[in-house]
């Protein structure tokens, strides 16, 4: 443990390495990274933080999330001055193919998840924190640095509302208040108590330091060891550009770097460092998880003649795989009497965790929970999930697995009207990286896809229907990511219909009633949406006329465009039925059709074809 | 002015029609409307709201947002006790084509904005209140019903945040504390003293009440119009239900309307209630907005060998056509000055306003604005509009005219790295009913586009890109919603290429370079992205082998998938080239080579097709 002189020695070091690979870089942001460089040298090297560099994996090792990912020269800079990034690997900070990304990721071996898209960090930290004081119950803390300029982003605050709810007292957050955003002043400036004030009235415990005063920094963290039954934010006063007379506090330099002629200058100013000093972190003691061993899944049962919704059988298959896959969590976002995550809680609340409508915050505790372990099986309205698509789309660059799942999808919620219904979700999820997207038709489907998305690490969304649909297959039929299923099909198929969810019963029916008619067509259940069974639908193509897709989704981004790409060098006519005219409330079935995504539309389609 | 008595009459008739009409349509939320009847009742028949129903037009009308959207039945009962809603249309309540949809839309006269995903009504409500305050300089208040449940959303706290920045005393919320969310108590149960702390610290004045007492309920509405310079809360303490015994303060009756039987027995307990009676609203002073006549927008003048981004040319752009665009305001995200925002806030600061970091929340003022009549341009980076996807989806239901500039776009950003890239944007608002894409290549077109936006009446997207880009157009150049250019061609053009923004210039390099080798490519700057231009890409794609598409955007959703679509049933082969890869930092042009989007992977797939 290093005494105060040593500190700042370490900070000296640390601001030289901020300095220097920020010039070398060319680009980044050093100012940001001066003002908390003493915050975080008094955390890693003041003996509170524990982190075992030779046992990354030890799970009694602390968790610290830059949530301000600008001041990412910061953190590698840290891990330089622990003597663990060289300097030579530290200069090739935001070079192409540099573990050292411009913002961190988990390219870089001390970064959980990725961050640089504000506001994200403390939820992140709350879903670690939540799994070592009610899953693992394991005693490493975790700590988030969040800059002030990104107080403002609503998710901070949901991420602090549900903190205290948990009464997280292992999780720490350092709020650096620099004053000066990317723009000019922030909303409140040097003004401290004023977000003291605020999150206090959260239920968080504060307190307030000079955040360039290592007897105020190292008395703060040593007391936010003691406090119980609340998460505790320090709030520090800093200086942006702290140690560099001609950058401190001053505008107009975030996000830059110093020309070769200003490092100098700042060197100089900095004055005698020593390279070969080296940090030391304290060592934790040396725990090991006991995981669990996986059981069997139990049987999926569900009578051919009784209706019933995927959104039903997503919670009766949480509760049927929980066994097989002991590392499965569930959250909600006050919705889980819609999306049946409930059935999941009832069984097992140990598991549960209620998010309350906290979207955003769900996901990134979400993410907190992946980045230990866990596979967390998420929920909410399909439409609600755009309210996280930045969180979303950043846990892709996190290496997340995690599992959505949006019920509600479509216009066949019926009478709750637009604003319920999930018209966008397909573009959405398909837009996100190495995603899966899962859409199944019936509960047999929704109960084998659950399993499949719970056995494939990544980010897996799986798309529910409100309304109860006809079980269609049987129980020991098998799907996989990937796949799809020929439901009807002859010799003398005219055209090939592909559709999945709720528009897959509409083919049926359109099946049926121009069976009677002596035409034939073929159907299949494409519910693999990402990535799709591009040689069942080529096949299928070549066999018939055309393809015609059926989705209870907007055109853009979804089913058409999905198998037009998949299909894009072969020469198969492609059209599309999908959400065209300006949702509105009605019954489904009027909804259905007014849309011209139902089994009326399609046959009116494939008439058009002979 | 309706006295106690009269108040508690109406109340009584409003709960009858929220019973009659949900029964009648056989879902809906009664009891989350029952809850706020007293409220609402006092706030519209108590002498306080001002409205003029036969000058609905009136700018001195105050307006009133159900943030709380799923107690739309309410909103229609109200309006019916004021006798502006027939007996009959009210019980059309969620009927296919009914204006009464089950959440509030502007379809129903009386409401300025859709809502039903929660947490977004104080947003909106806050743009009217600013216009109010600073830009019409109208006397109308503005009043927001909230939920309970809705107050974890971190939108509401931004919301909050930013109201009181503006010291927005024209502003009022009111949130309906009947302690039962969808699913179960909410975290803070009927405490109303706990969100009366939380909200007194960003500075807002609060009022706590029982929300079935009428004299408080109209002490707090008359107690809010006096207080100056800080927004105002009312926090009432409601029953969920209230009014009919097995209904009050129960679980398990969110969202679900009486059958026919319990519908009588409801209506018993009410007792007698007089429909002949009609509440009276305050008719407020009538005033016209003066609106300014337009003048003619100034000339546009880049040298032709000088780069300059389009962001700049965006915020250009906005100092030149203010004058001819006199409703224009422009929000941004404390990015001002990467987005070139700044460079209006400079020329006309009193209409700009500083969002900092809300990006949700400035959706919702922005769309608060355009009800109002403003034309708002607000901008972020454009991987940050991803944080108000649900927002901006919203927006579309709200009909709203509202313009997003999305700066650093794509992988061409370069040493920032994934987080900051925009590369889902396309994805995002293609799935945006009825929404405009425009991309431009480079300053002419940016600046043109802007002023198209600025004419087009509706949800516009504008793509930015950070890097300087050679003015390749004529300042006088026409540019439209829906048209592309034809850069190159000539008659032996092998393949079409359809390039936007950054990769327009790889485009033209690539041009170049296979002209060296006698090879011949037409080359299209697909400007408009949605709607795009079928006929150009059509009759090009038939003179020549293929289209190839380029874009800085993944493939799902993006350029590549819009033109398929466009040219579905059309047979001209399409390539895509997009970003592919996992996105990181480097520089632009590595990145761009990397993600196979540059000169270089043009060159070769051209060279695949000969």
């Amino acid at each position: 443990m290093a005494n105060k002189n040593d500190l700042e020695k370490l900070a000296k070091l640390v601001r030289y390495f901020i300095l220097a690979s920020t010039t070398q870089a060319g680009s980044g942001h050093p100012t940001s990274s001066l003002s908390a460089t003493d915050l975080l040298t008094g955390l890693l090297f003041g003996g509170v933080f524990r982190f075992d560099p030779d046992y990354p994996d030890n799970p009694g090792n602390d968790r610290l999330i830059f949530s301000k990912g600008h001041a990412s020269p910061l953190l590698y800079s840290l891990w330089a001055a622990a003597g663990e990034v060289s300097e030579e690997e530290l200069l090739t900070l935001r070079e192409f193919g540099s573990t050292l990304q411009g913002h961190p990721t988990p390219e870089f071996r001390y970064a959980d998840a990725a961050t640089g898209s504000l506001g994200q960090g403390l939820s992140i930290g709350l879903g670690m924190a939540l799994n070592a004081k009610y899953i693992d119950r394991l005693s490493y803390r975790t700590y988030v640095l969040i800059g002030d300029s990104e107080m403002s982003e609503g998710s901070q605050l949901e991420a602090i509302e549900i903190a205290a709810h948990y009464k997280l007292d292992n999780l720490t957050g350092i709020v650096d208040v620099n004053r000066l955003g990317q723009r000019g002043e922030t909303m409140h400036g040097h003004n401290i108590e004023s977000y003291g004030k605020k999150i206090a009235s959260f239920g968080w415990e504060t307190i307030l330091i000079n955040g360039h005063n290592f007897d105020e920094i190292l008395d703060a963290y040593n007391k936010a060891l003691s406090v119980t039954d609340k998460p505790i934010m320090i709030i520090a006063r800093t200086i942006k550009g702290k140690g560099v007379s001609f950058l401190e506090d001053k505008n107009g330099w975030h996000g830059k770097a110093l020309n070769r002629e200003q490092f100098k200058e700042a060197i100089k100013e900095l004055g005698d460092f020593d390279k070969s000093i080296c940090g030391e972190i304290s060592i934790p003691e040396s725990l090991k998880t006991e995981k669990q061993l996986p059981q069997t899944a139990g049987k999926i049962n569900y009578p051919a003649d009784k209706p019933v919704s995927t959104r039903k059988a997503y919670g009766n298959a949480l509760v049927r795989i929980f066994p097989e896959f002991p590392d499965l969590v569930v959250l909600d976002a006050e919705v889980g009497n819609s999306t049946f995550a409930e059935t999941f809680m009832e069984k097992y609340p140990e598991r549960f965790f209620e998010m309350y409508i906290t979207e955003q915050n769900m996901v990134g505790t979400a993410l907190g929970l992946s980045c230990r372990g866990k596979i967390p099986f998420i929920s909410t309205f399909a439409a609600f999930f755009t309210r996280a698509f930045d969180q979303i789309r950043m846990c892709q660059y996190s290496e997340a697995n995690i599992k959505f799942a949006g019920s509600h999808a479509g216009v066949s919620i019926g009478e709750d009207g637009a604003s319920q219904m999930g018209l966008e979700d397909i573009a959405m999820f398909r837009a996100v990286f190495n995603s899966v997207i899962l859409y199944p038709c019936d509960a047999v489907s929704a109960e084998k896809l659950v399993e499949e998305a719970a056995r494939n690490k990544g980010i897996v969304y799986i798309r529910l229907t409100r309304k109860d649909t006809p079980v269609i297959y049987d129980p020991d039929e098998n799907f996989c990511i990937g796949g799809s299923k020929i439901v009807r099909q002859s010799d003398n198929d005219v055209v090939t219909v592909a559709a999945a969810g709720i528009t897959l019963h509409e083919a049926l029916s359109a099946y049926e009633e121009l069976k009677t008619e002596g035409i034939s067509i073929r159907v299949i259940d494409l519910y693999s949406i990402k990535p799709v069974d591009v040689s069942t639908l080529r096949k299928c193509g070549n066999l018939t006329k055309a393809v015609i897709t059926v989705e209870d989704h907007y055109s853009e981004g979804g089913i058409g465009e999905a198998v037009r790409s998949a299909l894009g060098s072969y020469d198969i006519p492609v059209y599309s039925l999908s959400v065209r005219k300006a949702p509105m409330s009605g019954k489904p079935e009027e909804l259905l059709d007014y849309e011209e995504i139902s089994k009326n539309a399609i046959i009116k389609k494939v008439r058009e074809l002979l």
